[in-house]
């Protein structure tokens, strides 16, 4: 696909770089801003790159946000003894989402995965146990992939948590929701199998 | 979905303005650039600005273009006795990529729709008339959208030529290529037929 201009072209290559943003689609962006007022063109770049410049991390959580501590960091109404340990703000929103989680995050921004070369270094994973060695937590969460590095994430913070004697639990693994029994991996089923709960609390929950 | 901070929420408000982006993926093209270093976050927003700020039409032929000539109108390869009569921009590249045609272009900027408000005047068909009375123009080619408003700008437009005497054509209606003859349209089929070609001819096209 040839383009008339080299400024569209550029722009539309910009488009590209997006994920999940094909050529068509970029120049489909492209054509629909160029049709805007020149004002909103200017309004919608400045937007974007205001917030990479001036967005903020959590200096508590690692949560982003616009000033050095987070929204829920400061919301005095959510219970500051609770931390649920996610990987990234993703997960965070996901579980906002829910509603039905009142605590405070910490996000380690990714999990431990030799493969990859992601040691236990590169994740926020000091802030955290300093976090709990000053804070008065009571629980800590652990919402992380169920994977074998999410597990293995899950062992090495565990470990060195031992002292500390706060109780650590993690999120239910088990047969989905709406889920079939007859497709449900092995693993899954077997863990869910050996986690079974009794029928009175899962009624409660 | 509520976002911990405003300036991502401006962010991820400003893509779902873009046609066919929704908050979810809005969202996900937001997250993509934090991840990258500020520099390159600061250039995907100034080409977008500058794109709009900078690009210019065509005085020509109304194409985008990146000075007051565009490329094709000053390329001396092409045959600049002949002209495609389009809607927009988009029919022009859809042309361009075919290779098929080696002259120059006529971008009205839509086509006469009375339901829609659009009339002669706010089109650039002036432009177009004067254009055939100064140059040498042998041909104009309409490839207009095959409907009643396409059909009525054609109608228009060869009225307002009449006197100037240069041969005006259109692109061939028909089934399309891959088609099937039960599915096509009463309309269509029987404007093929009438307009029917001798098979030496479609054989060397």
């Amino acid at each position: 696909m040839q383009l008339p201009s080299s400024l569209l072209e550029n722009a539309v290559n910009e488009f590209t770089k997006l994920p999940g943003i094909g050529k068509k689609t970029a120049l489909r962006m492209v054509l629909h801003l160029l049709k805007q007022d020149a004002a909103i063109v200017e309004n919608f770049s400045e937007t974007i790159a205001r917030m990479r410049r001036d967005i903020k991390f959590c200096q508590r959580c690692h949560n982003i946000s616009d000033g050095d501590i987070c929204a829920i960091c400061a919301n005095s109404m959510r219970n500051q003894h609770m931390i649920c340990v996610v990987e990234n703000l993703r997960d965070v929103i996901a579980i906002e989402n829910t509603q039905q989680f009142n605590g405070t995050y910490h996000i380690l921004g990714g999990i431990i995965s030799p493969l990859d070369g992601i040691g236990p270094d590169q994740l926020n994973i000091e802030s955290l146990v300093s976090r709990i060695e000053k804070e008065q937590v009571e629980e800590l969460v652990f919402a992380l992939s169920p994977n074998i590095q999410g597990d293995t994430t899950i062992y090495y913070i565990q470990k060195k948590l031992q002292h500390l004697g706060c109780r650590i639990t993690t999120i239910a693994r088990g047969i989905a929701f709406g889920g079939e029994l007859e497709y449900a991996d092995e693993m899954t089923l077997a863990r869910s199998l050996a986690n079974r709960l009794p029928v009175q609390q899962y009624v409660k929950s």
